[in-house]
Formats: C-alpha cells, sequence, structure tokens
C-alpha cells in the first residue's frame, strides 16, 4: 500500500484518531457506536501497516458531560451536552494537530465538526475546509426548523451565528472563503440563500454531474486553496454518498456520490500534501441491516485510509 | 425550494398538468394507470408549493373515443383509437400552452407526444424538441416492426411519414434542424439509418460516457437552440432511466440514464428560463413489484418538478 | 445492428472465436466453463446475424496436456501445464491472425493471454495492448505472493521476467511503450512500483473519475498508437467491471467499471477500425447465484459483440 511520503504540514507519520461518541447534535441514537464499529474494523491497525504511527483516544467518557437539565435556548436542543463536549474534544484535537499529527476524527454526528474545525484551525489558522456532505450544516439557531446541532457548525464557526449563550467559546476562525462544499443536494431555503449572498463555494451534485468530480475537486482548491499551499481539513458526512454506498446513516438522501467519487475525494486531497485533518462522520451502525452496516462502516475505513494516502496505484 | 422565476415565453407562475391515460400506442396494460399515479403521489401540490398555480386534466374519458372496430392500417395497431385521442389532447394542450401555461403532460404511452409535440408547437412554432429515450421513436408505418405507434410519433411529427390516412390532421411542424436525442441505446436499424441521413442530433449512452451528461446537453442547445432563445420542449420517456432507477416502464434497456444524470438534464433545460412544456412518459405502474412502482412514480414526479425548477442549491 | 465496415488490418469479416476452456493459472475451478458458456449464450450466432464468418475452435481437449507431476517452480504453480496449454493455443491463434481473422479469445483464466498476446504479436508485431482489468498481471514470479500465472503473463510477454524454465517459448514481443491499462484498481506493491519505474500507461479508477472514461481511452490511444495506425489487441479482464455488473469472476473488487464503460471501451475501440483482437477473460459461471452467472454470461457476449461492431447508432 502507498502512502503519501511527504506532508507540508506535518512533522512525521503520526496519526491521532479521536473517537467522538456522541449523538447529541441530533435524534437518533446509534451514531455513537460509530467510531468504536469504525476502530473494530480494524481502521487502526490498516493505518500501523501503511506504515503510520496511530495514537487513539477513544472518549468513552463523554456522557459525564450530559447536563441533568439541557433545555432548549434559541431554538437548540441540548446545547449545554453538545457544547461541552465539543469544547473537551476541541482541546484535544487542538493539542494533537499543535503537535504535527494527522487528525483523524471518527463521529458521531457533525455537531461534532466544531470541536474538529475549532482544533484544527487553532492549529493551522490559514487551513481551508472541504465539506463533503448531502447538507449544508450551515443552518443558524434562528433559521433551524429541526434545532438539531448538527446542521448548524458552520454557522458558529464562520461567525454567521453569533451569541447564543451556550457556544460563546467557538470562535469564528473560519473565513467563508476557505470553506468549499461538494454533494449538496438536501439544502433549506434559509441555506440556499446564505450560500448565494456570501459567495460561498457550493457544489451540489448537479455540479458534479455537470464537470465530474476531477473538475469539482480542482475547482473548490482553485477557490479555497489557490496556490496549494495552505493546510487542508477535510469533514467528511457519510450521508453525502449516495444511500446504496453508505446506507447506515441517519439523513440519507438519493442521488449521493458514488463509492468511486467518494474515494476519489479522499484520493485527490491525500495527493496535495496538504491535507492535516479529516472527519468521518455521521457513521450509525444502528440503522438498517448488517450488510448495510457492513458496507458503511467498510466505506469509512476506506475513505479515512485515502485520506491518509492509501491509492490504487 | 427555489423554481426559476424568469421564463422568457410564459406569461406566468401557471402549469397545465395534461393526464393522458393511455395505453393505445403499444401492447402492454397499465400505462394508462401513469398519469394518476403521478398525481396520486402529489405530485400537483408539490408544484404548487413550489409557487404555482396548477390546473389538471385528468381526461379520464379517453376510452370513450374507442372506435368498435380499429384493424390496423399500413401497419400500424390501433390507428383510428390513437389517433383520435391524441388529436383531442393536442386541441387541449394548444389551448393551454397558447395562454403562456407552462404544460406538463403526464403519459401514459409515448404515441401521446403526437398530441403533446402538435399542441405545443401549434402555440410555439419556433420551439425545439429534446427527447430522452432509449428509443428513437421514429419509425416509420412502413418501417415498424411491431407496428406499436409509440415507436412511430417523430416520424409523423417531422414529416418522415406522410399520407398514412388515420393520421392526417398530425401537421409536420417539427423540423429535423431542432430535434435533438439524449439517452439511445435500442435503435431499429431504419432508425439507425434516418438519424444518419438526416443528420439528427442524436446522443447515445456512448456519448453519455463519452463526454458526460453535462457536455451532451450542452451540445444538444447549441445545435438546435444556439442562441439559447426557442422556446424548449422536453419529451422524457422514463425508459431512458437505468431499469435500477426506473424500473416500471414498458421497454426497460439496460445501461441507461442514472438518478443524477436524468435530473441533471431537468434542471439544466429549466435553468435556462425557454423550457415550455415537458412530458413524462411510459410510467407503467402494473409492472414489476410494488417498490419498484415507488422508484419509479417517485422519480417521474421528482424529474417533474425539476423541469420547474426545483434545484438542488 | 451496425458493424464497423473497414478495418485495416483484416482481410474480411472472419473471426476465429478460440476457446479456451483453462484454470490452470489460479485455484478455483468453474473459470474453465466460461467459453462453453458463452457460446451456449449465443455468441457465435450473434456475431453471424452481424455478418460475420465465424469459426469455433472449442478446445476442450486442454486437459490432456495435463501433467501427471507439476511441482511449483521458481513459486509459480502448475508451470508445466500452464505452459503447454498457451503454447499450444498460441500456434493457433498465430495461424488465425495470420489469416486476416479477428481473433476473439473466451477464457478460462488470464494466464491465457501469454497464448493470445503471443499468437496476436506474431501476426502483428507492432501492435499495442489494452489491457481492461481491476489487477495488472505484472507479477514476476520472484514477486508473485500467490504463485497463480493469472497474475503474472505480461512480466513474461513483456521481458521482465526471464529464465523462467517452463516459459522459455514465451517471446518478449510486447514492448513496455505499448501496454496501456484502465481498471486498475488491485495491484501489488511491486508491481505499483514496475508501473512507475517503467513509465507504464496505467490508469487506475481514479483517472477514470477524474478525467472519464471517453478521455482515458484517447489518452492510452495517444501514448501507445498516437497516429492510430497500428494494430490494436485488447484484453479485457471481466473483473475490471464492478462485481454488482460481473459478479460471476474469481477476484471481484468494489469500484470497478460501469457497465457503460466497459461496453464504451470496446465500442470506441471497435470504432478506430484498428481492433485486430480481444480477449473476455475470467468469467468463471461457478461462482455466485445463477441471476450473477446469467449477468456476466450476459455482459462477456455484449463486450464482445461491441468488440466487433455493435454500436448503439
Ligand atoms: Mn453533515
Ligand atoms: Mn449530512
Ligand atoms: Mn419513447
Ligand atoms: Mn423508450
Ligand atoms: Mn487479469
Ligand atoms: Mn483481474
Amino acid at each position: 500500500m502507498m502512502t503519501v511520503e511527504h506532508n507540508k504540514f506535518l512533522s512525521g507519520k503520526q496519526v491521532a484518531v479521536i473517537g467522538a461518541p456522541f449523538n447529541g447534535g441530533q435524534p437518533q441514537a446509534g451514531v455513537e457506536q460509530g467510531p468504536l464499529r469504525l476502530v473494530e474494523f480494524g481502521l487502526a491497525n490498516q493505518l500501523e501497516e501503511m506504515g503510520y504511527n496511530v495514537s487513539y483516544e477513544p472518549n468513552d467518557d463523554l456522557d459525564s458531560l450530559k447536563p441533568a437539565e439541557d433545555p432548549v435556548v434559541q431554538n437548540l436542543k441540548n446545547p449545554k451536552f453538545v457544547s461541552r463536549v465539543t469544547q473537551k474534544l476541541a482541546g484535544q484535537i487542538e493539542q494533537h494537530a499543535k503537535q504535527g499529527e494527522f487528525v483523524l476524527t471518527l463521529g458521531g454526528d457533525h455537531s461534532v465538526a466544531l470541536a474538529t474545525v475549532s482544533g484544527v484551525f487553532a492549529a493551522h489558522p490559514n487551513a481551508c475546509l472541504l465539506w463533503i456532505d448531502a447538507h449544508a450544516d450551515i443552518n443558524t439557531p434562528e433559521a433551524t426548523e429541526s434545532g438539531n446541532v448538527h446542521g448548524c457548525p458552520l454557522s458558529f464557526l464562520t461567525g454567521l451565528s453569533q451569541g447564543h449563550p451556550e457556544f460563546a467559546w467557538v470562535k469564528p476562525i473560519l473565513d467563508l472563503g476557505r470553506l468549499a462544499y461538494i454533494g449538496l443536494r438536501d439544502i433549506d431555503n434559509f441555506e440556499k440563500k446564505t450560500l448565494r449572498e456570501h459567495n460561498i463555494m457550493a457544489l451540489s451534485m448537479h455540479h458534479v454531474d455537470k464537470w465530474g468530480i476531477g473538475k469539482c475537486v480542482e475547482m473548490c482548491l482553485d477557490r479555497i486553496n489557490p496556490n496549494r499551499d495552505l493546510p487542508i481539513h477535510l469533514s467528511f458526512d457519510v450521508d453525502a454518498l449516495d444511500p446504496t454506498v453508505a446506507p447506515s446513516t441517519g439523513t440519507p438522501v438519493r442521488g449521493g456520490l458514488t463509492f468511486r467519487e467518494g474515494h476519489y475525494i479522499c484520493e485527490a486531497l491525500a495527493e496535495t500534501g496538504l491535507l492535516v485533518a479529516a472527519d468521518i462522520m455521521e457513521v450509525n451502525p444502528s440503522l438498517e441491516s448488517d450488510e448495510a452496516v457492513f458496507k458503511t462502516v467498510q466505506v469509512g475505513c476506506s475513505l479515512a485510509r485515502c485520506c491518509l494516502g492509501e491509492s490504487l496505484l
């Protein structure tokens, strides 16, 4: 297996695997088992066989952060719990990232991106973010219809949402010009408006069909990393993949990325030698059949390996 | 949900949904239930939610036009019945189109295109036609092997067939230079010859693979609507889609358009602001499993919504 | 059905179908039934309907070449048996090719390419070879981990392996600059190194996603047949196709060519008017369900017909 030998921003072949067994950002139980299933599938060993030193933070004590009471605040559900968990994980991620390690975070629901982006950008302030998702996850507390924080992390991280008392710790470290999406196909009206008004680089499945995945990745990097000299953080929600490829996820949407396109993205980013962190999010092993779970966990591991340089040739 | 706000040729946000519950152009019963199933699935309401005023002509009395006797004439089966039904629908469609309404026709078998193209082009004489189909539907009465009129409408509409006594009312309103195909993959030898001899813009699945669907749509429009200033009529036979995407149709053929490519076409045409009519044809809810029917009806509705401006972003 | 009328290197419309019912190059029984199943499916008749004169060599006596003892030599299993069979078939293929016939070889495992490439290149010494496969099949006796010859034929044919006593008859007739791959996705480290060091034109599924299959075929031909004036030999391992398309094969690998991409390749090569031989390899009718076998055999026949000019338009 080949791995990328040179990464401009990492000091060696050290991967910090951060377990984020958390489901508080959305209503369906099961997604908190994602990290363990990915690790049990052999992900850490696979990375070691690729030549990496792997550390693993299971974080299986997150429930201890659950408050006795956690009423809705400004429309958001479980705000205290989400905030405490993601703040804790953010600190952990920041530490690993500052030591020049590749940070691989395993979700858990996508509210955990509050932690990953905060932590990674604290270490790499000029990084850019590629968000692979069927959803834009950029709702504000005012606009969200569901009240689930996993649909909102990017509004906090970009400063579009400010003043929510529970998320005061989240700094608006992400410039909107450093954010790009691929895979979008289920977007709220408010989000559509936001993406347009702020001229955010947002490629839907329509664009993937129009230009092909190769061109789409190139266009995103041209926009958010034009000289290919900035660190890259990839946040991959497995619901970006077609439900036939990754069925066990909370909010599947038809018409998604193929198995090959999903891997293409990870391989292409690894090839840049600039990727410093990757999130594999929203694997929910309690949804759908055993076979579906196997498929989803397998593809999750395989995407992660590609982020770390596994390639076909 | 976003809708296209400006259409160069329509006077407002008015959609005429024309039910064409008709199966006389081919041998399999069931396709006459297509329109009702699409409407029951909620299509009209969905369009209203998108901001359209929707009228609906169920045309559930078409059987009354069935002649007592209807012998084969010049190889064509049910010629009287097909002719009477399509002539009636053509008049209805023409009226709606002339009032500046978007005409959305729900088949029914593809012989109904005798009605839709006749009606739409009576109102928009300089329109062009994009035909999305596994089949070319351009057989002549002399050349057809099956005798099914759903394989022949374009020969009448383009004037390649003339002199059939039952179809004297059909005017050759479609110039061959204003016709383009996407999705072809099951074409008779006579049809292949016709397409070549007349230099018709015909893109098979081979071309979709060669250039991608984005480029294919662009090439078709460059040919039949080079200045992007002519009205567009889309006739979408769901058998253009792969049988895994739209299984419940009378003549499925392997190797078809993906879910994404099918939607891409409709979205791209809606984006032009020139689309004045769309046909969703050959949904046959009596074929294949309940799940297959659900899938096919769902995709039919979804294609229709995309024609009216629903988009991913 | 259309067929390519002019082939620069063939004297008429004569196809020699060479059965290669052989499984000695790998461990799984069943692949020796591939040729018979393809023929029983009607392949020969289909080619005749396309206007070809078809001869058929079933070669159902290959077992008579099996030696009483056949110990591993230089890591390779069944070296005597593989060598005898492929040498015999090579002579047969050479004869047909020298008579200006199109040679269509039906495998059988891919060790049979020792025969097809040797035979075809004896008749067409300046030919180029397009190898469609999930695997590179370019292991050397020293490097192979499995010892299966079906993973090694290209090392012998290109002269990378020399001196194996059982394969002294195989001449290194294939220049590495005349070899191109499409579909790679399961390559040993030794093979990756070989492909890179010798700068071999090797396109993985990553490249198919990056550029599209149309561009990939073009790039391969630009490299190995830049003036489009050399004979082309296509060796198609059905495991290049996605397992959902061709499940009944010995070493399936996820993320393969779609039904459409596989056919695209064959159609595009036939279109050049330069294709002189095609191998359809690794169809194993004893693997997976009856439905899977039907699918695989059907696609094998369909690929073969496309190589001989069947086209969608
Ligand atoms: Mn998400
Ligand atoms: Mn999502
Ligand atoms: Mn049709
Ligand atoms: Mn059709
Ligand atoms: Mn092979
Ligand atoms: Mn193979």
